[in-house]
């Protein structure tokens, strides 16, 4: 039987999960592709560190051109993570003629343009469902899935990490630095969780998907993006009583000829399918002119889920190079009627606001009548019971409203003497 | 531009949604595919009705042959539905040597194998997006995308029509027939609404389904199936004091060696995913081994989004065909530790189960009685206020059961003098 052979970069979680997924199901993957596939080497720069799973010596190295130079590895693997020297890799591997799967989604939503318009020059695809979602097969779903469809938009919770959190939040009634700890402590967040909790990692997979549907890849400065790491408690569980959950979203919509992208914290009302994701999944909704609103829904993290769509990459890859000279190579298509980005000043939204002020007369008034001047209208107001503290809660819902207005209005609101803290605003979403 | 022949089987629902997206979106699918894709004919037997989109005369034919004996015609679209002439049609494509695809799941979950083995003598896929849920991708992910995965369970909402009767009956609170009416009235049902509301749809999804999570073809007639048309209002409300929804649900699930397939309407917590899932919308749950559980969620009707996935397919054929030789070939692998089905006999579930009573003293006694002798257990019982009528509502919520038992258990009950009505019994899924 044919065998074609594997180069890993990255002996790390996930690679230690495609390793047993190869091993375990290797009777399963020669029926289905009519060829073996060999695990030829692993390159890891570090090699001492103890891992689950074992390897035969001779597999192992510390030199990545035992891997980039060896002519007979037809497919490499990049699980390294992280931009340099992932990209490097990825190029060389590129140039030398073989197949590349990626998990990396910083690597493609930074440098991706390059990487992909090597991987073209030698007509070749680059293969990455694990990058969104862990093994939901999002990305051959939009590849290959909807053929024909138009996207208006595609959002979701894509950080298992950040949702992690704040289901444990909400549910255990912990505040954030708790509900971190207790996801470090069970492998859900690294001990630097970082682009995760600021929103950087939703961010990533944002790009990568606003590529898949619009054919644009949009340079990461040019999106706003808001974390968790300053949602509390108390607006959890305010928000809750107004019926709604609080996640992290990550937002592509088009609007007429711009395209809105964002990642904030976002109020969700309770009935909603995203308001019931918990813990360390991930959903993504799809909206497109043919298929309707779609919705994929699984865990985002975990190395056997990762490898799942890490093997499937592969499943692909090897048809794709058995076919030769007629393999198929994805072409991501412009949406051409796009013109620009929207800037986040001129957004439109409904927020959930809480300001803390001292209990006095008059303090409600002075709130509304600067909402009132920047033509901001109040959907709901309710003053929390005073507690031990000086300040006492105001929590509003307000009416969609731009950005940019509302953003001056804090500001005003703010330098006023009755308000004891910076207000809290979280975007509400129509969802 | 290399051309691609199509031939078009059915000029219905469906077939009008295909060829509308050809003719809109050619230009899409030339940059994508790399070739045009050209509509040589439409056969349907009727050609004389209305339809929204009209062809010129030379491209329709009400001979089958003008399309099967065109050996230009490289890929035929099946969209008449039903067994026959539907198969026929389809083996004498293959055995023309042409691709096939279709969106017709009681032919293949009827007559599936004789189709896929002639389409292996041949070489070939069958391609079959459309089958089941519409325009979500959900045969190319499990044929695809969860490559190496081994699968435990996969259940879910297939039937468009019965779940939007039922959604219909939740909230509207109208009985079944006033529902089906409104579903028949808005183009979600077909006069003869039969084959869905009946539970034998979402059974031939189930069997498509399953063949490609297990490798098995199994018998229609080895399958339960119940569907929603004896779901009174009553129960709708009851189930829902209760805290659940009533769904018609599609299982298929391992046990040990054996394997559980079952097709009933289900009480479902409120707070589930699948409990929110409302109007003609699908939801299937797939839950294997590397993966863990995802969700794939969307329309599970109507003639675009159906489009939207034989044009999937047209790209995945259209590929295919350019590799020539090497193109690949779909085989379902067998899972060879289900060693035969479970016969619903020997079952477990919890139950909802609705008695109508004389109001007198001793009822709930010698209802609990016989439960007891067959070693049923009651998890919760509520008689209902009496209303005009004379009979009086005792609903229960009875612990997991084995079906053997809660079969004669009822049949017991119902031979009691003060039971008015046939008990309802309606399963509870702990999902």
């Amino acid at each position: 039987m044919k065998k074609i052979y594997l180069g890993l970069l990255g002996f790390g979680n996930v690679g230690s999960g495609v390793i047993k997924v190869l091993k375990t199901r290797g009777a399963l993957l020669r029926k289905k592709l009519g060829c073996d596939l060999v695990l030829k080497k692993v390159f890891d720069k570090d090699l001492r560190s103890k891992r689950e799973i074992s390897l035969p010596r001779e597999k192992l190295t510390s030199d990545i051109n035992q891997v980039l130079n060896d002519p007979s590895i037809d497919i490499v693997i990049e699980l390294i993570g992280g931009l340099h020297p992932a990209k490097e890799y990825v190029m060389q591997a590129l140039n030398k003629g073989k197949y590349v799967v990626t998990a990396n989604k910083a690597l493609l939503a930074e440098q991706g343009k390059e990487i992909f318009d090597l991987a073209k020059q030698h007509g070749k695809t680059i293969y990455f469902e694990a990058s969104v979602g862990a093994g939901i097969p999002i990305i051959k779903s939009l590849r290959e899935g909807l053929a024909a469809d138009r996207f208006r938009r595609i959002f979701g919770i894509l950080n298992g990490t950040s949702n992690f959190i704040l289901s444990a939040m909400s549910e255990s009634q912990v505040d954030f630095s708790q509900a971190l700890a207790q996801a470090q402590k069970n492998g859900f967040a690294e001990r630097n969780a970082s682009l995760d909790i600021r929103g950087i990692d939703s961010l990533h997979k944002l790009i990568i998907l606003v590529y898949l549907c619009f054919g644009k890849l949009v340079n990461l400065n040019d999106v706003f993006v808001d974390g968790i790491e300053h949602i509390s408690l108390l607006d959890i569980i305010y928000a809750r009583e107004l019926g709604y959950q609080i996640k992290l979203l990550a937002i592509a919509q088009k609007e007429g000829f711009e395209l809105e992208l964002r990642v904030h914290p976002t109020l969700i009302p309770q009935g909603h399918l995203l308001a019931q994701v918990r813990g360390i999944n991930n959903a993504i909704y799809v909206s497109a002119d043919l298929v309707g609103d779609l919705l994929f829904f699984g865990p985002g993290a975990g190395k056997v889920a990762a490898a799942s769509a890490v093997v499937s990459d592969l499943q692909d890859a090897v048809l794709d190079l058995q076919s030769g000279l007629f393999r198929r190579k994805f072409t991501a298509i412009e949406d051409k009627s796009i013109k620009r980005l929207r800037s986040i000043d001129q957004t439109y939204c409904r927020y959930y606001i809480r300001f803390m002020v001292i209990d006095k007369p008059g303090v409600l008034a002075a709130i509304s009548g600067v909402l009132a001047k920047f033509d901001i209208s109040i959907a709901s107001v309710t003053q929390k019971e005073r507690k031990r503290s000086k300040a006492v809660p105001i929590v509003m819902i307000i009416h969609e409203v731009k950005e940019k207005n509302l953003r001056q209005a804090l500001i005003k609101i703010e330098s006023l003497k009755v308000i004891k803290e910076s207000p809290v605003a979280i975007r509400i979403e129509q969802i």
